[in-house]
């Protein structure tokens, strides 16, 4: 079938005389998760993970994917004629290199220049400057050549209230005006999904797990285009937003908009997360200042309302997943529970929450050696049994209307070896340190990253992946700017976030031991003010998570008695703030797994 | 006086036909500190801090200095008609916005352009575009007024053999002909002192504490031109840097040499360390490329030889130190010891060690309330006696042909408040903390600043300086670039400097009550390699400093059981490397000032 499939497109990559076409993850927006009618490279090579790159060229063809996927990728590829390339192993080309090479001189190459962004497509450009290849990045051939194709998800659009947002449209736009003022931008186009939603206080269900609206939006002082399906909201949505300034215009109309903006205009883009084909739409005279988005920052530091939203939707979010970690501890063994039915259970407690939304990302709850994969999601096939003995890894999270959770527990199901209780206390303490710590205001994520790390540091150990993410309020689960890691990159867009009070960061350093077992611990928190002094402005975090810390795989011995005290701490929080919404029976055991050490 | 000299001055200016005359602080290499023949703004003003510049205008003139010397200059520019601007206070004009001001359109600019390193001098030109201002930097206005000018410095130049340096010079230049070559450098021009004296094994007395020699250096693929007085050189010197190719010219014949570099060439320079006169000699068809100077991290990076004489300099630095401190609690209040004549005490007890080469900066000795000075420095004015209470902060470094040294101890004469204890406990945290990191490679100074401020942070509290800077060997006491400081500056010209191992670092935080007390403890750390692992290699700092911390003041139960720990091991491992050198009396003072607590 994908031999077939590759055959139609090579007949219309002869047609259009082109040499190769490359086929990306993305959809329009740069989004994390797309929907079903942008899954050109699954249907195209049938490989399904969630990253991989596809470049098809007259006799031969080749999937870059990385290390996650390698061993799907090999299954999924195989008869398909399309050749595994493992990006990040040794001797392996990546695929700008590849293409470098194989592309003749003054060939040209394809792509749907709406699936790419400006970022990778100017990169992948500049590499193939020498042999003047020519770009054809109009036309979608994956989109003409598939039949059947899925459509475009249309999900009605919602309002959100300011009891949730804590601010007006209004407000919010007049901001983005000053911001825009500041940079002289006279027009702004917005197309990453999330900005729009925060922006507009809408939101909606076209991307999984992302309460978000296909569209894009085009401001400039005077003008407010939400380019949209207008199937998709109600004449209340409609009014509300016309009340504020915002028309409406189908949604492909953007490009012809951008096609129209006056010579002499400024444009302002994100070129990292717009698409390639929208900002070349631009007359020449038009000039393009690439920056990042100007609704980021703000939309990084939640206001008190969102905040105080976000404790709630911790609660019920605490509520869900302790109800399962006893169900868990107390049926394990007894009842057969898998990896995707205790996913299954999760789901049902957690729709026993108001306002409880939907997932925030499909949930990672991995048994024995399969916490030790880091983005393990189980699927009928890998799912297993959950046994009494050893721990299961579950990183799960929520969307409720008040706010975004993402929350990863350890829990032991029976008996664990004391390398598993080092391991898991170490992760602990990271954890602990870095929620406890106290810094002057100005300080970034890479200046505090050590206090997560040092106790595997000291051991000779690591966790390959950063210590914590932005978070959005009902909105992403991945935000940025800000994060945890050490590393300093120079070339980076920001090289520093500096930590704001509202700022909401997952705190998850982890210890992974391939074909073993693995561990995370994973708390949001949230940035605030402490004291004032004369040295300066103070900063600490608060912790939303609540949800117990399993004390069977805790060593307290191994912890200093500042550690101890924190993780006390924590959990008479934990206890206080959850046991009123258990059973008698629950509560009970929560006393006991909250007991202090 | 002041007023003639500026008089002679002005009536230069006017035959030039100059509208200002503007006299900085730095020698023609940016040296930290300099020579009395590069004293022009001390000799015009009359204001002799180590930080200042003047500017002086048809009719009125003005002096820029920073808060350590408001007080000083108010007294030495008192009836001179110069106004003093007290940088960084509010309201005060920075001074490039005060000439942008004042200068008339198209007016003209004097300074000697080798007294104003390029960098600053085309912020300068930017700042002044609008005006059109015309720049006459080649003439030295205050050289040719100035009666009796002391002569430039000629001390003899020394080699440093390969006992000390561990790498020949053949090998040091072979690797920065290397770097040009990468960098597609035709010409390498370097004027800071320092690099010099380190690429070509030589040592000099041109710059107080630094033992350095007055000199450029042009390197290209075939020649190497030392710029230097040649009275300096002995025979043998002359023949050994013969033997490597080296040729010589007259000091200030490098200017000419810099006109002749051949159009087409790529000339390479570190604009910041580099004077703008001598930049700006080059022939138009030159190509200027700006980068950090080639030497910087070569001898940042301390080879084994260097590692290993740098820790038998600190076992001297710290007998002499530690007799210091013996005498100093034996007889303050018996005797009369001033801050001045502990000084020179500690300067006799340094002399009696092999090869020490005199001290690596100005000794900070200050006594109570002058403690809290950071960057005091006694004077027959200000010294004063040292009495049986409080605590003494002695700042004090040592130059030895084995290394340069670096060391604060806050020492205790007699009773001592809770309030001194409790923050010299808090500084005491921090140094132990930073000095037992362990973290890998990759890692940066600005990931583990936290380490050493935390203690302050959690109470309020903070120092207003870096936390460490790199240190040179037998060389600057202060050298790039690496450094210990949080805050990620995305606009230098390094953001961040990996941490290598020989890199040595001090680590000195502090707290500072005006009026009342100042506490530091700074030891030198040297980064080594620690075990490599699956998870990469990891890194750990081994102290080099030897000399013990005053129990007095510290509160043991405020310190966690792993500082305790690390104070236990390191007050061990001093006396074991200390006490074979004392006498019994001073022996059996270490051994109970080094108890375990």
């Amino acid at each position: 079938m994908v031999q077939e499939r590759l055959g139609r497109l090579r007949a219309r990559m002869e047609q259009e005389g082109l040499d190769a076409y490359l086929i990306l993850t993305e959809d329009f927006h740069g989004s994390e998760y797309v929907g079903d009618y942008f899954k050109c490279r699954s249907y195209l090579s049938g490989f399904t993970g969630s990253a991989g790159s596809l470049v098809v060229l007259k006799d031969t063809a080749g999937l870059w994917t990385d290390g996650r996927y390698f061993l799907q990728a090999e299954e999924q590829l195989s008869g398909s004629g399309i050749t595994l390339f493992r990006a990040g192993e040794e001797g392996v080309p990546e695929l700008p290199d590849f293409l470098a090479e194989k592309l003749p001189e003054g060939g040209r190459l394809g792509f749907d220049g709406r699936s790419v962004n400006c970022r990778l497509a100017q990169g992948l450009a500049k590499k193939l400057k020498n042999k003047s290849i020519e770009f054809m990045y109009g036309k979608d051939l994956v989109g003409e050549i598939w039949e059947n194709r899925p459509a475009l998800s249309a999900e009605p659009v919602m309002l959100l209230g300011e009891q949730y947002t804590g601010r007006s449209r209004a407000e919010k736009l007049a901001q983005i005006r000053g911001l825009m003022k500041e940079k002289k931008a006279d027009y702004f186009i917005l197309s990453s999904l999330d900005d729009i939603a925060w922006l507009l206080n809408i939101r909606g269900g076209d991307v999984t797990c992302n309460p978000v609206v296909l569209s894009y939006l085009a401001v400039s002082q005077d003008e407010l285009v939400l380019f949209v399906n207008e199937q998709t909201l109600s004449g209340e949505v409609r009014d509300a937003l016309a009340a504020d300034g915002v028309t409406f215009a189908p949604y492909n109309d953007v490009y012809e908009y951008v096609k129209k903006i006056p010579e002499g205009s400024m444009l302002y883009a994100d070129e990292a997360k717009t698409n390639y084909a929208l900002l070349s739409s631009r007359a020449p005279g038009v000039e393009l200042t690439d920056g990042e988005n100007l609704t980021a920052l703000p939309k990084c530091i939640k206001n008190e309302t969102e905040v105080e939203n976000e404790r709630k939707a911790h609660i019920k979010d605490g509520v869900a997943l302790t109800k399962l970690i006893f169900w868990l501890k107390q049926n394990v063994g007894r009842e057969e529970i898998t990896e995707l039915t205790a996913a299954d259970k999760l789901e049902e407690l957690h729709r026993q929450q108001e306002n409880y939304m939907g997932p925030s990302f499909e949930p990672i709850i991995g048994y024995a050696e399969h916490g030790a994969i880091i983005h393990y999601s189980a699927t009928q096939e890998s799912s297993v049994l959950l046994k009494p003995r050893g721990m299961v890894l579950m990183d799960t999270g929520g969307q409720y209307l008040e706010g975004t959770t993402d929350v990863t527990r350890t829990v032991v199901l029976g008996p664990v070896t004391e390398e598993e209780k080092r391991a898991f206390t170490l992760v602990l303490r990271g954890n602990l340190n870095l929620g406890a710590a106290k810094f002057k205001y100005g300080v970034c994520g890479q200046n505090l990253d050590y206090l997560a790390r040092f106790p595997m540091w000291e051991e000779g150990l690591d966790y390959n992946h950063g210590t914590g993410h932005g978070v959005g309020c009902f909105l992403n689960v991945h935000e940025g700017p800000v994060s945890f890691h050490w590393r300093i990159n120079p070339a980076g867009r920001r090289i520093c976030t500096v930590l704001e009070e509202g700022m909401i960061i997952s705190n998850e350093p982890g210890l992974y031991f391939g074909g073993k077992f693995g561990i995370r611990t994973e708390n949001l928190i949230v940035c605030r003010k402490a004291e004032k002094t004369e040295y300066g402005q103070f900063m600490n975090f608060e912790t939303l998570t609540m949800v117990p810390i399993d004390l069977d795989a805790v060593l307290p011995e191994t912890m200093s008695r500042k550690e101890r005290a924190l993780l006390n701490d924590y959990h008479k929080k934990v206890y206080e703030t959850i046991s009123p919404y258990l059973t008698d029976e629950e509560a009970d055991w929560l006393k006991d797994a909250t007991r202090a050490v």
